[in-house]
């Protein structure tokens, strides 16, 4: 597996599993003396952790990163910083008969053809978005590094079942329970996800990330981008079928007259008067926000039957998923997105 | 800068300036014994280089590799593998005042601050869409060497101008001048173009690349999977704001019960009734045709008359850029796509 | 800090301070289905552990590692594999004054210039030979995976304050309490441990490490050779100061005619009839064994008072250092020697 | 293969054979601004450049590096540096044998089991030491851009034949045709050279490289510390079996008495009183000269009968070596180890 994340300076490690001991990750690369938040910390993984509201699965697990090394007097120490999670509410029964007949849309099968019937199947082990919380961790510490030089990282709904989150993202929705500008749209996602509930069934949508203040200079051109780095990130998170910056897909169907962002003068700094490039030119920072969206597919673990294969038999058969799922991910995922963007971003100007 | 690919096994090295005395790469960790049909090579870059048709810049360059080292009777050594392209036809009075008047949606601003002042500004430097050349030899080389394995990676375009290539994309359209499965679109897609660069103006699209023949098990979950390392690839080339897997943005507007592919038994092969996962479950094959889309944005060299800064003054400044520029590079950036995909891949195989 | 081994497939994350919670590791990029025998690990582990015996620090910790993930019914499961460490019995308060008086000898001094104070002095921090156990951790796993593949991975004491184990080191001496294959030269060097202890001095040794069973063909020219990589690893072991291969050292006074190894053939394979390459030739296995040492320096904590200099008002002190030391630690540094070892073929063999 | 190095900030790409079109580097990762000075470039690869005297092999390469990409106006432009070096005076006959008899001490064996007999055997192909052409010109480069630092990178033969240079190493010798600080040592070198030669054997010798200027606090503990980084580079010379810092393999001879190095100040500075740990303490410099030598086997291409096998007949083979080689490359290697030092040191501070 590469479950570490080799940046230009960090080094991430994650590891566990939905039902091992712990999960955890170490961040290497850090320098000494950033101060660490915890108490800010355990806001942002709440914001990501699950069984607190309607719309997620009824696991409930504390989400309590214990520092095991990394930390002095609440700074870095300029060593790695470990942070492990304990696994404690674990039902491994659910997931029995899923080695043989996998999931439609999860990694049960390419799992088994890959680690050849050794991987630990419980609960979707490594590939379980439980393993979304340590890279929150990670994530949440560089956020707030980020903070401390004037520069945020906020992701939002921006899109849910096709109900589209339409005002002005100006600001963090972090403290809303449902991280949307709009209420009212968020009132009718939160109906759309109680309807797929009611139905068996689950649905998608598309986060918005923005990063501001960013300097203009951060990035390089060719491999390691801002764009390279942040979608290296984001893919990392399950679910995430897409990413684009700016206009994105968009920017296909304009023509260039419209999509270039003029440059303009304001308050002495050079700016654009639009931007559809998302703050990114050339894979580094102009100055402008970055901008950029990811898709998240439908959570693929649903209470419908659905139709797979016997493994052993190859013969057809009706999977009926038991266990405790989310019927959406997407909120949980706002803080994700923001974790995973932190640490690229972080990772490019340190 | 980051020019250089690591990836699990190869190191992509790439370099040039658009007016420098050459571009080119190294491509380090190819097993000793791979034959290169510099033939076939040749072909392939002849659908990316320049100058051969309406819809492109009328700079000409040949385009013909040189290797340098790393080939031996027509197969690899085992040692690095170096081409070079030598520039020929440079016309660097083109690009004198934008070194202080940027031009919008180009890195002319974000080098400059990046670089201090000290960047080879000539014809887009390292930035220049130039340097996808050498990404198309390298790629081109690793297409060949998965062909034989029975690989396939092919991309056509999907989408430009607005203008859908609606046919099913069962097979290469490598040999058309035109790379659309629907000649007919491709027709309104030329036009499209045309009435670009009549108005001065440029259009943008959508390129859909598809790798048929990829067994399941290959790739990675988390920071390594195949769709952080395409992805990785593809937003190196310069236009590219966009990338998606599968159903991509389509996905977050499906239902699970619909996103899912169903598993069935095809000729004793485990398969999915639908491909929305792209052929990737966790960041690992599943045995389906891997395909994704790439959005491109509009060329931003445009002929009419644009609003920038000149940053000495800081006063704004109306920018006509001359030179010789693609009113659409998607036709061009067609093979590109697949030499990324063929780099991304053939890392993820050895 | 780079407390993260990249090599070719694996990356090896060590973690921890001598007064953490914990120390650990993870170990990314194992095959799935790799048996972890942890009897024996901890047998291996206690070839290293302190508090056993009369030549090492008093201080005993049960350095009984805890598998937090990636083990699944005593099976690697492709995840990956992290264990930690509990710190049970730390003294902080022995290691007050040294933050301000550096001892000689040790990275005191560039570790608080490096961290600017923020650093985690106590017991070493970081930099404390306790940070072996995990290295070890790691490497005995994977010695036993090298020995299922007929690849052994032994060391022994060769020299110890300056006595010289003579004997030809044909086996493991593993077993051995004190691992030299001349037993009487071991006790001489047990009494010249002694010795510096009883005047609150230090000695310091060379250990080989010879690996046998490797087949020809594993390595790489360049940076990414066997000796490169043994020697990165070697060099992360604290009190490390010198690395050769074969004849080493004694290579610089031979002649080619002397000092190049004659091939031959023995029972239909080819070999050589002296090994002073030491099993490599241009950073590749030539199927003879590897062979190689490394000068350990004598333990830089002594009794004895020392010069140092007060870093706050740069007037010379006389240091006296406290706590629990070990007056030679070239015994225990055997097992660690091997564990690197492990580390570093095991990555270049899969 | 793996020919290029991954560093820090730097990587270095490596690429050619003996016989190629070829050889060159590119050098991706440099700051932009960086001025080259390429006429004391070609003074520093000159003190590497074969044929110049009576002790080397009389094959004559110009050496002189044309720069494809990467400078603009003598400076860097923060594009990747890359620099070919054509292959003129190649003459492939005179290897022809040696793909089924191999030289003793030589890479041909191990290269043609690990590439299968794909790889460019003549003239030793990416394994000869003409590939430190292309290592000297990335490090005289870095050696300069340190050099404005104020951090200086020289080498001296410390010993060669057995024979010292005693005397205290103080400044460079670069300047000097044969660089050693004593003459008179260095006459009887040159006489044991011209002897072995004489008898056509070879000898070998140790190299002595010191750094000064480096601040405290440079460099990391564990993995990619400076005697890892520095070692790592140094090993990718081929010849080179041992290296150890400062008191190095004596050490292990040495008690902690006298070994630590006392701290004392000066001028204001920490220093310490001797520099047994050759400027480095857990990885990390402590602002005296960096001190470490390398062994260098003696040439392996000798004109005496040698006894190999011939690799299809698995016959002995009694084998004389024909060609042009050096009876003696430690005089050329110094300039060569500069400039790995110079690469691992420049990565470091950047």
């Amino acid at each position: 597996m590469s479950s570490t994340f080799i940046g230009r300076r960090l080094r991430l490690s994650i590891f566990g599993q939905s039902h091992s001991e712990a999960i955890g990750m170490t961040l290497d690369g850090l320098p000494a003396g950033l101060p660490v938040d915890t108490e800010a910390l355990q806001a942002f993984l709440n914001r990501r952790a699950p069984g607190q509201n309607d719309w997620s699965t009824p696991r409930r697990e504390a989400d309590r990163p214990e520092f095991l090394a990394g930390l002095k007097d609440g700074c870095t120490c300029g060593a790695p910083l470990t942070a492990v999670i304990r696994n404690t509410n674990t039902r491994p029964r659910d997931y029995s008969k899923l080695k043989i007949t996998p999931r439609p849309g999860h990694a049960d099968y390419t799992a088994e053809v890959k680690f050849g019937g050794f991987q630990d199947f419980s609960g979707g082990g490594h590939f379980s978005g439980r393993l979304t919380a340590p890279l929150c961790v990670a994530g949440g510490i560089l956020r707030q590094a980020l903070a401390v030089r004037g520069i945020t990282v906020d992701a939002r709904i921006w899109e849910l079942a096709g109900i589209r989150d339409e005002g002005a993202f100006e600001s963090s929705v972090a403290e809303k329970s449902f991280p949307v500008v709009d209420d009212a749209a968020g009132e009718q996602m939160r109906l759309a996800i109680q309807s797929a509930r009611a139905e068996g069934d689950s649905v998608g949508g598309i986060i918005e990330c923005v990063v501001r203040g960013l300097p203009p200079g951060v990035g390089e051109p060719m491999f390691d981008g801002l764009e390279n780095q942040i979608a290296r990130l984001v893919f990392a998170v399950p679910a995430v079928k897409g990413v684009e910056f700016g206009a994105g897909f968009r920017a296909a169907r304009m023509r260039g007259s419209e999509h270039n962002d003029a440059f303009c003068v304001n308050a002495g700094r050079v700016e654009t008067v639009t931007n559809h490039a998302g703050g990114i030119l050339g894979g580094i920072s102009n100055g402008m926000p970055l901008v950029f969206r990811a898709a998240i597919k439908p959570t693929p673990s649903i209470a419908r039957a659905q139709q797979s294969v016997n493994l052993k038999t190859l013969s057809p058969e009706t999977l009926t998923v038991e266990g405790r799922h989310d019927p959406c991910i997407v909120p949980r995922a706002v803080p994700v997105l923001e974790a995973a963007a932190a640490v690229a971003v972080y990772d490019m100007i340190i």
